[in-house]
C-alpha cells in the first residue's frame, strides 16, 4: 500500500515546518502500520488523519483553530474507491471526527436500516457526537482540545475584529495562512482506495459554519473502477467557501482518471484547478484575492501495472507533504514551497499553482 | 419571469394530488407577486419556496416530517447564477429555512468581512439558528411546525422501528413515499437565474442527519453566462445520501447548458441521470433498490433569443409541478404520474424516469 498526506496548505515558517514534516512523517508511518495489522484501507486512512489531528501543529482535532466564540468545532470526512462514505460537520466533543465519519461510512456498508431506512452519511452539530458516543466514539470535553498556541491566535485575532479593523490586507493574510485542514490519500496494490479530510475551520469562522472538509466531494473524493484499471482519490485544503462551490476533490478525481503518464497528471490536475476553481471569477469576485488559496493533494494508480502516481498542488506559499509506501522502510516528508522560477508552476495573473508528483510502484 | 416550482418527488394519493396541486399554485403566484415588488429573482425563488414550506401538505417548514426523536429540524439551500449562494442543514426553530439560506447569500453578495473573512455559505444547527436570529429572522417554537397529519406519520412509522421490522419492502416504500422535498427555479427575461430547495430530511432520519437540500450543488445549482447567452437552473427530491453522492442537481446544469432545443434537453437530462445517478450502482448496492428514487425539476434560457424550457423528470410514482410566467394570468400545475405506456420515459432494468418539458418566451 501507498499513504500520501499533507498538513495544510498556508504559510510555514521554518519552525512551523519542522513540526508539520514531524507531523506528516508520523502519520504515514501510523497509515503503513495499520494496513499491516489490518490489510484496510479505510483503517489505513483513518489511521493518517488521527495522527494529524492528534499533533498541536495542525488545525483538525486538537490545536484547531477557534471559532468566533472561542469553541473548537471540527468538520471531516472520508470516502472509499466503493462509494462508501461518511462526514461530519461542526461536530464538538470528539478528539478525532474522522473516526466519526469512518464509522459512517461503516455502518454505510452495512445496508439499510430496519424500515429500508439509508443510514445517514452527513451528520452534524449535536446529532453528529450524540451518534458517534452511541458508536462507542467517546466523548472529548471541547476545551480540551484548545492548545496555548490556538488560543493566542484566536486573543490576537478576535481583538482585532473587535477593533473593527477594516478589510486589512496583512491581517487578512494572516488569518488565511493558518488554513491547516489535513489530509490523506492511501491505495493498496489491488486498487482498493480512500480520501479523508480533517479541519477545524478557518480561525473565527461563525459558530455552525461547514467547510469543505466536512462536504463530500469538496473535501475529498475517491473512485475505484477496477473495469477501467483506475483508482483515484484527493483531498482539498482552502478556503472552504471556494471548495464547496468548486467541488474541487470530484473535480479532480474527474480530471486525473484518463491520465496514465506523469506528464499527463500534471497537466489534467493543471487545467482542472485553472477551468473548475482558479477561473471561476464570479466565485471570487464576492471576496478578497486572497480567497483564491487552495492546496490539494491526489493519487491515481492502475492495479494492472502495480503502479501509479502521488501529486501536490497549491496556490499558497507552502504546504507540508508525506508519503510512504509499504515497501519502504521510512516515510518522505518536507514542505513544498511555492518557488519563483520553477518550471512546473502554472502561472495566471493571481493565482499561481505549484505542482510536483511522485511516481510509485506497489508490485 | 417565469418560476416553476416542484412539491416533492413521491407518492400521491388523490387527496394528495389535490393539496399539492393547490401548494404549487399558491407559490407560483407568490413568486410572479414578488418579483412585481421587487424585480429581483432571488426574492421571487425564495417566496416560492416560502409559500411551499408554509403549506402542510410538503416535506418543508410547516408540517416536515419528524426525526427519530420526534423533533423537526430542516435543510434548504438557494443558488443564484451568479455564484452566490447560502445553505443550512439541520437548523430548528426557524419557520422558513430558506430565508436563513437567502440571507446568507445576500450576505456573501456584500463581500469580506472584517480581517478579509469570508463569509459563511453554509451553516448547520444551533450555530445556523443564532446566525438567523442575529439577522432577523425570528426565533420560531420548533414544536409549532409539526402537524397533526406529520405526527401521525410518526407514531406509526416510529413504533414498526421499535418492533425492529426487519427490511420490509412495503413498509420502507411508505416511508420514502413521504419524500416531499419542495424546490423553485427562476428566470427572469434578461437571464438572471436562481434555484432552491428545503426539506424536512426523511421521516425518523438520524438526529443531525442533512441530506442533500442542505448540500450546495446537491440540492440545487444555478448557472448564468451571459458570455455564451445561457442560463440554467435545477432542483432535486429524493434520497438525499444518493443526491449527495452523484451531486446530481450541478451534473444536470452541466448536462443542459449546451442543450437548445427541446429534444436535446431531454436526451442531455436523460443521459445525465442515467450516468451520473441511475448508473452509479455502486452507490445503490449500499442499500435497498427503492432508494433510486429521485426527481427534479430544471429550466435553461437564452436571454438574447428571449426562449427557454422547463423540465421536470421523475423515477418515482409521482412529482407535483407548477409553473407560471409574468405574462400568465394564471399559475400551471398538476401531477406528473409515472404511466407505463408514455414514450417520453427512459427505461432500465429497475428504475425509469419520466421526463417531461414546457417551452416558454419571456421577450
Amino acid at each position: 500500500m501507498l499513504v500520501a498526506v499533507h498538513a495544510g496548505a498556508g504559510f510555514h515558517s521554518q519552525n512551523r515546518a519542522k513540526e508539520s514534516i514531524r507531523a506528516c512523517k508520523q502519520a504515514c508511518k501510523e497509515a503503513v502500520k495499520s494496513f499491516e495489522q489490518t490489510e484496510n484501507i479505510l483503517n489505513a486512512t483513518a489511521s493518517a488523519v488521527v495522527a494529524l489531528e492528534n499533533d498541536p501543529c495542525t488545525n483538525a482535532g486538537f490545536g484547531s483553530n477557534l471559532s468566533l466564540n472561542g469553541s473548537v468545532s471540527c468538520d471531516s470526512s472520508i470516502v472509499l474507491g466503493t462509494g462508501a462514505s461518511g462526514a461530519v460537520g461542526n461536530i464538538q466533543g470528539i478528539k478525532n471526527p474522522i473516526l466519526v465519519a469512518k464509522a459512517l461510512a461503516i455502518e454505510e456498508m452495512k445496508g439499510s436500516l430496519s424500515l429500508g431506512r439509508v443510514p445517514p452519511i452527513f451528520l452534524v452539530g449535536e446529532g453528529a457526537r450524540d451518534w458517534a458516543i452511541e458508536h462507542n466514539i467517546p466523548y472529548f470535553h471541547p476545551e480540551k482540545l484548545i492548545t496555548d498556541e490556538s488560543h493566542q491566535a484566536y486573543s490576537t485575532h478576535k481583538a482585532l475584529v473587535e477593533r473593527k479593523a477594516e478589510k486589512d490586507a496583512h491581517s487578512s493574510s494572516c488569518l488565511y495562512d493558518r488554513l491547516d485542514t489535513v489530509g490523506a490519500v492511501c491505495v493498496d496494490s489491488s486498487g482498493n482506495v480512500c480520501a479523508a479530510t480533517s479541519s477545524g475551520g478557518v480561525l473565527l469562522k461563525s459558530p455552525g459554519r461547514v467547510g469543505q472538509a466536512g462536504v463530500l466531494g469538496c473535501g475529498c473524493w475517491a473512485d475505484a473502477c477496477p473495469e477501467e484499471d483506475i483508482s483515484v482519490a484527493c483531498t482539498t485544503s482552502g478556503v472552504g467557501e471556494h471548495l464547496i462551490k468548486t467541488m474541487l476533490a470530484t473535480r479532480l478525481c474527474e480530471a486525473i482518471k484518463h491520465s496514465t503518464a506523469t506528464a499527463s497528471v500534471v497537466e489534467a490536475t493543471s487545467k482542472c484547478f485553472q477551468t473548475h476553481y482558479q477561473n471561476c471569477e464570479k466565485f471570487f469576485s464576492l471576496n478578497e484575492p486572497s480567497s483564491k488559496q487552495a492546496g490539494f493533494l491526489g493519487l491515481q494508480y492502475s492495479a494492472a501495472a502495480g503502479v501509479g502516481e502521488v501529486f501536490w498542488a497549491h496556490s499558497t506559499h507552502s504546504i507540508p507533504i508525506g508519503y510512504m509506501s509499504s515497501r519502504d522502510a521510512r516515510p518522505n516528508a518536507f514542505i513544498s514551497f511555492m518557488e519563483k522560477d520553477r518550471t512546473s508552476q502554472v502561472s495566471s495573473e493571481d493565482c499561481r499553482l505549484n505542482i510536483s508528483g511522485y511516481c510509485f510502484r506497489l508490485k
